[in-house]
């Protein structure tokens, strides 16, 4: 193990990484920036790795319940031990477990919110480490799955939000079409201004009446090192 | 009738509207120049309304063949003499018939390349004239009734190039994925560059593999009543 604690924001909350496990990265600090939720609002973050969002959203709007599923047990005792270490046992959970197994632990349209930072490539690459390698890829968890599984635990009207890679964009729209979670906010990101988008966030809502909003792209960095002053702010928060 | 006739281009090629019929808009224009065609391709472009995008592209390409299909009699009526006042009845044919019936014209996988402009908003709202409602609403011919036409028509690595308006990216998206139309490159048209994309040009391939391309921008207006250089070259051609 080489573990390391990270200042994870101004207030001093803490994350506990492991350089052999998948390490938080941006996609994850954009998107609790990009989600939103409210004081009362259920939330839940399927394949939390090691807390980052939960940590984050909880910090932005300490919403009722904040709930982390992991099924990497390595990746989720991590999670248990950064809530642990911000003294937030009463506020976040971690389950250990497979997402599709969610019906075990809560009823159907028990969330408000449901974000994800899924893994993004296709099935069928090489594995590394076993952890790193079902974060980033489709091996535990398709999209297909994930759509299905937030489709059966998000209320009617509840929102999903998401981050994932720009060249898979028609297989994201076209399964969330299937299970009934409307598109509604797409947001592209892209290293630099002139430069093509790599990754977008996306905000669904489930019933919802089709009519996408294309916003704003959002661009990392303004020259070589140097972000933009958005992304400053989110780093801010 | 309102008939004016209009200078299309530097070459001089001409094209008869008709103000009370549905005229050309920039959509078209930005199509054309989006869409690709080689010399020996056959090209079919369906709902060709007055005729506008067979002409530009036949100036750009001279493909093998173009072919517009329109179910307006005025309007196929007007893209046929703007053909004959430019003297290509033997590069242009233009087919009065509704697109589903283009199985009496062609055998399938017959086109190299499809374009279309096709109607955006849903069908439902109230006609104005029936050639102009027909051309902007989903009367005749819903995104699902085109996506099935063009799979029928178009060969296997085939190109359809269309234009659509960006609310509606996951109805088109999830059609053409449906219908194995697979979408390769996605551009957004917005008015100014921060304001929202409005509308947006899309390339899909017949039996493509799945992988999406967002390229960059294509802003209209650097200022009020000012294009942007981009789009003085498009007009320019």
């Amino acid at each position: 193990m080489a573990e390391i604690i990270d200042n994870l924001n101004k207030k001093g909350y803490k994350i506990i990484q492991d350089e052999e496990l998948y390490k938080f990265n941006m996609d994850a600090v954009l998107l609790a920036d990009f989600a939103r939720a409210g004081g009362e609002d259920k939330v839940l973050d399927i394949g939390c790795g090691n807390g980052i969002i939960p940590l984050l959203m909880h910090d932005r709007y300490s919403p009722f319940s904040i709930t982390g599923v992991e099924i990497s047990e390595a990746s989720a005792d991590l999670a248990r031990r950064s809530v642990s270490l911000n003294d937030l046992e009463d506020d976040i959970d971690i389950i250990h477990d497979d997402a599709k197994n969610l019906a075990v632990h809560f009823k159907p349209s028990y969330f408000d919110v449901i974000v994800s930072n899924p893994p993004y490539m296709e099935a069928g690459l090489k594995p590394k480490a076993e952890a790193v390698s079902v974060a980033r890829h489709e091996i535990e968890l398709s999209f297909d799955d994930l759509a299905k599984v937030v489709a059966k635990r998000l209320k009617v009207g509840g929102a999903f939000y998401l981050v994932h890679r720009t060249y898979r964009l028609v297989d994201v729209l076209a399964a969330l079409r299937a299970y009934k979670l409307e598109p509604k906010e797409l947001r592209f990101v892209k290293p630099f201004s002139d430069k093509q988008s790599n990754i977008f966030l996306l905000k669904a809502v489930r019933g919802g009446k089709p009519f996408l909003k294309v916003l704003e792209d959002l661009v990392i960095y303004e020259s070589q090192g140097v972000y933009t002053e958005e992304v400053r702010k989110i780093y801010e928060r």
